[in-house]
């Protein structure tokens, strides 16, 4: 199994990139990575001799975190890390990419490198929500596409059970349609006639859910526009960021809380553990017709390895496949009414 | 001053709303309560002499919570709480109306009862969310409307703006438009022609603002349409309440957490203090010709309290007249280009 790695992107690249590629290496079975960038640079973070299952490839640019036009970029740095290794697997020369760089120019990259799945009208960004119980919550869109219609939200309905049925893990996904409300009627021109299709095309529909519910394992996968879903993720980290810090204050403004904090240490590092992204690996950008995954900006070699432990349950799964055959069978029943 | 309180809406009503109104008419000068509600179960709460500044108005019903037609209600139930409270300010008999019952009815029966200040097409529900630093943040629209026209958003700066002003005593308000990032292009239809004609005709316009940074007072002020808005303010009450359970559950796991959870237990007192609605009043419905105020369904007697305490600056400040007088010149200078 081959994962094409963009060594380069990333806050902590190439350095945290490395580690994690080293870490995967040891720990995964089958796993051969090719690490994508500036080689000097990446043997640099290598102590000793490369392990076998590693490779590098040389790019001269990259694409950096603040690039002002995230989808010229991809078109004009053809010889940066996250092109070439966009074009390894489209090339089937690796069975997966990863990439923690700049998030607009994966995605249009994935696009026009990688193409779509034949069918598929928009790929979807569908990261995992962390969750006080179970596997987290899989949303899709958020941000791939800033409007969509309800025959998107359908399909990132379909591919968002198929992937955290073979990916995450979950027997019967239960999907939820993001809404201000759980009665039938409520919402916006969008989540109206999209409740409509849904219930009457997706078995395991279970009808609106309410943002403040998603936290809490209300379903297994969110389905809402690109514009909704970024605000619902960009509240849930806003949120959690502000309660840490106030947190943080408060427990060292004394010896006594700095004692009592002492003796909470261990909880607290299980609900940060609870709330952290690198726990849950990269963000699946699905829709495409390879394995593509974006890993957090902020990403350390942990959350890389787990990237990596994500691409190949990935592979292995053939997600794209099940996603295109059923694809192909919406479109005939389509056809068919 | 007199503010008409529905004593029958809310989850700990009419208790709770009875105890509040005692503690504001202790509290603040020059007000008078108008208590609409069941009487005998209003005077059930109120022990010894009913102050003077109190009075009765009895009614027959109430407007449930879980009311499945809200809008319906406002119009069949004529004798309930709530729409006698509404017809008070309508009528001048009071100058300002507070409800913790059912947003949706109180919303309907602001526009159908108390009407629309002229020139201003769309009512906004605008709470105030908790930010670690500062007065908090106003947000316009969280679900009076779920879809949006630019020049709805620019209404609601406009009134929020107002509102910041003259209620929440921040001098000079920064108004941020609700978008999935900072850059100028970004976003859906609706955000990239609000940004073009918030730029135009808003002097206190900052631009961008994302979900993530608005517990941080990155702005005074946040526009959206009502659907985002609603889902920006339930993931973070999801993400808090989600927080709080598993801190709650890891703090009383042991006799060690216990001790250590009561070394910073003042702390976390702040900390709840800081994101608890009660301390912020309830919200406000801009853009009415009284003013209206949604206290949270849960409200305790501090709540009310603090609702009135608000409604008194609603009204001795004028904010209504003021944002009469903004709209009235927002047209002359439409008319004018």
């Amino acid at each position: 199994m081959k994962i094409a790695v963009d060594a380069m992107g990333g806050d902590h690249a190439p350095g945290a990139i490395v580690e994690g590629a080293l870490q995967a290496a040891g720990a995964f079975a089958d796993v051969h990575l090719i690490l994508v960038g500036d080689e000097k640079q990446i043997r640099h973070h290598i102590v000793g001799d490369c392990p076998d299952n590693i490779e590098i490839i040389h790019t001269t640019e990259v694409i950096e975190s603040d690039e002002k036009e995230p989808a010229k970029a991809i078109r004009r740095k053809r010889d940066s890390s996250m092109v070439i290794a966009l074009e390894l697997v489209h090339e089937q020369k690796a069975d997966a990419v990863i990439s923690a760089g700049n998030t607009g120019a994966f995605m249009a990259g994935g696009v026009f490198i990688t193409k779509r799945i034949e069918g598929i009208e928009r790929p979807a960004l569908s990261p995992i929500i962390p969750s006080i119980a179970g596997k987290g919550t899989l949303v899709l869109d958020v941000g791939a596409n800033m409007d969509a219609k309800p025959e998107n939200l359908l399909q990132y309905a379909m591919m968002g059970t198929v992937y955290a049925r073979k990916v995450m893990g979950v027997e019967s996904p239960r999907v939820g349609l993001l809404n201000v409300g759980t009665e039938e009627k409520k919402g916006n021109e969008l989540t109206k006639e999209a409740f409509v299709l849904l219930e009457d095309k997706l078995p395991n529909f279970i009808g609106n859910v309410e943002a403040r519910d998603i936290p809490f394992s209300v379903c297994d996968v969110v389905v809402c526009d690109g514009f909704s879903g970024n605000i619902l993720l960009k509240s849930y980290e806003g949120m959690a960021a502000a309660i840490f810090q106030v947190l943080k204050q408060e427990f060292t403004s004394s010896v006594t809380t700095k004692f009592g904090a002492l003796l909470l240490k261990p909880g607290f590092r299980r609900l940060k553990q609870k709330m952290d992204y690198a726990e849950y690996g990269g963000t699946p950008l699905l829709g495409l017709q390879s394995p593509c995954i974006k890993a957090h900006g902020s990403s350390n070699a942990y959350a890389i390895k787990n990237a990596i432990g994500q691409a190949l349950r990935f592979v292995q799964s053939d997600v794209i496949g099940q996603i295109s055959k059923e694809v192909l069978e919406q479109k005939r029943g389509n056809d068919n009414e």
